[in-house]
């Protein structure tokens, strides 16, 4: 029996490599199960991993077909920043969902054996994955591996947003790159919670998607009118909170500015301080890798800070987060369901064709890996 | 017996005009006090309330000698923003100090009279101003209403970094322009207090001015070796919070990269979010009005925020700030003694010549008011 994995490597020589490793078997300990992993999406987060900083569009295919080998340059000047993993062949795959085919001694694990769940921790891109019980979440009797395999990423990010939202006081969100799989999850939730959410897109089709799905507020950035949009929706909802994945340009800032006029429209007196409406931007992802661009005009009474789902659960508590996994294990078929366009197998995922089409994290593209397939 | 005051007005024809006013002399209710104003500095803030966004390239002086008008042309694309304050007569004023000559019926307004006490709060840029006693510090016997005109913003802010840094878990501060007043009272400060500063100056004169003071880690942003002197500095200290009174520009992105390059060279494991090291620059003042760039190269565990005095010590809580004041009525001619280059009254505050050199907000050259010269 193989035990396929996925693995990427920054080299000495300024290139990055991405190939296939036959491992040993797990051997799982007593809080441990081992998963035949049937289904593990591709998310942006594991293309940070996989791609690092390589340049794709000089990457070249060699070895077999079964074996493909894919190079790509990485530019000199990222180099010092990657020292930390030259040379390390790493695993990737933050999630994933299978069938549990091995447990340890404790009853626990024991509790696990034959049952679908979904995994989350580094290295799911393999045929069979070693984990702690802590970090499986047990599916519905149902529930197949490939609706399970985002149970984590996604629906734990939308519903941490939610939650952090209450916990800092806020009222109602701002999400850019509205549209994507993660965005319509937040859509869901915060229709079924009556929590205002203002979507920003970039595309015509977008908007319709997010109101055909019910959206009440949705502004397009690319719009003439999207500075005087976004002002009026936050003037309606009151949002002071946002979350936006893409960081590069000058959404951050409008963004900012645009909460800021909405307090400024209430506010009594004039200060050359801004208004005293605290306003928070998360940045969870970077999707433009390009300078983020503040043009201050919203005051002093702001944040912006880096998002990362793992800090923001330890923030939120374990109780929080208990309920957060059940609600996604009741509702992953529908409130955190996701969208596959492409379900491909190891050697599908190491071809050129493909890592042309995934890197560019389009929105409405998305890629399922299938290690058995 | 006149009560002049320094006011502000924004027009709505797209001016500024500043000029003196003759108001009533103020009554103090029970726990209120009248000051005689004997000095009020000219700090960065003030500036932000005279000036607001007018081009002061256009100023130009009107009026009497003994009654100084200064109009200047305020561009149109920050008309809108200003809209609250249009048409407002505003005093200007932060801070100052002077003799208690008029009190309130309670005992703790009555045990004010005659002394000398400093006050914070709106509108110090006239001859008589009445104030509530919590917004006094009484100065010690001896103490000159000179010495005093700055016992609060300075200070306080530099006091309040020290806490906030405490109160937020770092163990070491960068503070960038540090040659400022408030920068030397923040090395004296961390001087006396055992806690690392990395000073961030522009110009060899600062450099050298702050190693005079005993600065033991100073670093010139004009320097070739200054991304390189910055991260080794860090490395040094641990320093992990930084307060930056310029913003626009890179040096905010600067500190964050520097702070994650030393986190890193410590850090274990690659990840590709960046170091779990939180890394924290408050951002306190608007010495460049340009956009803020952030090149991202920090990982997601960092936060960027506007510092403002007044929440920062909301923050603190009231014992942290009884004990602070106490500490700079205690030290004022010491620890927190600011140096004046300019002493003018209000017309000579009025005037083309000084309006153009302390609207430079050059570090070095600073301002005292004298409302009775």
């Amino acid at each position: 029996m193989t035990n396929i994995q996925l693995t990427s490597t920054i080299n000495e020589d300024n290139t990055l490599t991405l190939a296939l490793q036959d491992i040993p078997m797990p051997q799982p300990s007593a809080d441990e199960v081992v998963i035949r992993i049937e289904a593990a999406p591709l998310n942006p987060s594991d293309l940070g991993v996989l791609f690092s900083a390589a340049n794709i569009s000089t990457a070249t295919q060699s070895g077999s077909k079964q074996n493909p080998v894919i190079t790509a340059d990485v530019p000199n000047k990222f180099m010092p920043a990657l020292k930390n993993r030259i040379g390390k062949t790493m695993p990737v795959g933050n999630e994933g969902a299978g069938t549990v085919v091995a447990a340890g001694s404790s009853p626990a694990a024991q509790a696990l054996m034959g049952k679908t769940v979904a995994v989350i921790g580094g290295g799911t891109y393999r045929q069979y994955h070693c984990a702690n019980i802590q970090s499986c979440l047990i599916l519905k009797e149902g529930t197949t591996a490939k609706e399970g395999a985002s149970s984590f990423v996604n629906p734990l990010t939308a519903l941490a947003m939610v939650e952090t939202m209450r916990a800092e006081g806020h009222k109602a969100i701002i999400h850019a790159a509205a549209a994507s799989n993660l965005g319509q999850m937040l859509n869901r939730i915060c229709i079924a919670d009556g929590v205002d959410l203002i979507n920003i897109v970039r595309k015509p089709e977008q908007e319709t998607l997010l109101r055909d799905m019910g959206a009440k507020y949705v502004v397009n950035s690319s719009s003439n009118t999207f500075i005087a949009d976004l002002t009026a929706a936050a003037i309606d909802t009151g949002a002071t909170i946002a979350f936006d994945p893409i960081g590069g340009g000058q959404l951050t800032s409008d963004i900012l500015n645009c909460m800021e006029a909405a307090a400024a429209r209430n506010a009594g007196e004039y200060s050359v301080y801004g208004t005293d409406t605290f306003k928070q931007v998360y940045i969870y992802g970077a999707l433009n890798r390009g300078p983020i661009t503040l043009n201050r005009n919203f005051g002093f009474a702001w944040g912006i800070n880096g998002f990362l789902l793992f800090n923001a659960l330890g923030k939120l508590g374990s109780e929080t987060v208990a309920t957060m996994r059940k609600r996604v294990a009741d509702e992953i078929t529908t409130t955190f369901a996701s969208h596959y366009t492409h379900e491909v197998s190891f050697t599908e995922a190491l071809t050129l064709h493909s890592i042309e089409s995934y890197s560019q994290q389009a929105t409405g593209k998305k890629y399922l890996i299938t290690p058995h397939k």
